[in-house]
């Protein structure tokens, strides 16, 4: 059961991430809009990449963290989600085929060197964020995933309406994790409600929230600089 | 295919890690010889109930540690080798099985201050050695399992013989780790033969092998030591 406070600190915590979340940046404005580039949606793929490499080893970070197996098996499958149970299996697998059929080379997403600084500076952040962290906190950074499937299920649509040369299966990332990241946001929600049991902790979980969401509209501030430095084509040939 | 000098590291390495390997240690040869009480059989299972609480820990930073998906596949399955897949599934609980069946209250083994100090300081030390070190040392650590299963075989032979009032399921975990030690130590030491690419990397390994054993050396030192102060009963009264 929850309570009329904890009912309250959700709420807050929910406009707090809400109000900082990355679908409203310009970039994923334009992206849903149709008017990014074929060059630009590599670019973002690519550099997405390396965040989507750092979420395992995060999510060891936070199994470490707990001294209860309960909470540790809960967490452990989210590491199989992205490392697969099999080479070629799995988000992280997903991931580069679709940046691979966007046109990123596969020796580009196995460079760091390739990897934006900024990009770069926000995910290893992320990583030292919950490497430092409280169990607690570093839970808390994970609730962006509230607010993912809604963002995946508009970038489905807008992909399938503006980018439509991009392979239907190479978009498989995308509706995979719409039901999972409602399925781990609803465990992570529940265990911070249960470890947030003071009204510092409820504001130290949210300032956690904050600073991660933070951290993703960093990296498409990187991402769009790059791109308005015309660093990469804005022309788009469809193939 | 393994080289010569790689091989002679194993030999090394190998012969390094016997040298300090517990089952030679004194508490252990009473343990064998049937020397030891009800009591400090119990003493011995509960304090190293809090090893084996460390262990999923140590291992999710060793996952942390990895930048390559298939090493952290190879490796994550020992999380749940000790933390089950279910409530009262896995090693912890076996373990538990085990230490209430020796006579520990169940409520001591949840109780961070039922264990002895110096265990607790040659536990907490081995978690931060493995958090502070590199993976190719923090694998290397892990190859004590190379001596173990033995020592599981002594172990589980002597027990069945000397101390015929312990359950033969209480010994379940004995029996299931001496396989999956084996296979645990040989993955290891393909991954430790593969990182450790210089004399000095090889030599790095070596020394927290040593480490490892030594702390494992002095969670004993310091369990003989409380049950020489008479803290414990040395009357073995076999119910």
């Amino acid at each position: 059961m929850i309570s009329a406070s904890q009912s309250e600190f959700i709420e807050r915590l929910r406009a707090a991430g809400q109000a900082r979340y990355h679908d409203r940046h310009p970039f994923h404005a334009r992206m849903h809009d149709g008017a990014l580039s074929r060059a630009e949606l590599a670019l973002w793929a690519l550099n997405r990449y390396y965040y989507q490499t750092r979420i395992p080893i995060k999510d060891a970070l936070i199994v470490a963290k707990s001294e209860d197996p309960s909470f540790r098996r809960r967490w452990i499958h989210r590491i199989a989600d992205h490392d697969g149970v099999a080479e070629g299996d799995g988000g992280l697998a997903l991931w580069r085929r679709l940046a691979m059929a966007l046109g990123v080379k596969e020796g580009d997403l196995d460079d760091p060197g390739a990897i934006l600084p900024g990009v770069r500076r926000a995910c290893d952040s992320y990583v030292e964020l919950v490497r430092s962290a409280t169990l607690l906190e570093a839970v808390a950074a994970s609730l962006t995933e509230f607010f993912a499937p809604a963002l995946m299920r508009q970038r489905l649509a807008s992909w399938q309406k503006h980018y439509r040369w991009v392979p239907h299966e190479a978009l498989e990332y995308f509706r995979i994790r719409i039901q999972r990241a409602e399925e781990d946001a609803a465990g992570a929600l529940e265990l911070v409600i249960a470890l947030a049991t003071t009204p510092e902790l409820e504001q130290r979980a949210t300032v956690a929230l904050v600073k991660k969401a933070d951290l993703l509209w960093q990296m498409l501030d990187a991402i769009q600089g790059a791109a308005d430095a015309n660093e990469v084509s804005h022309a788009s040939p469809p193939q």
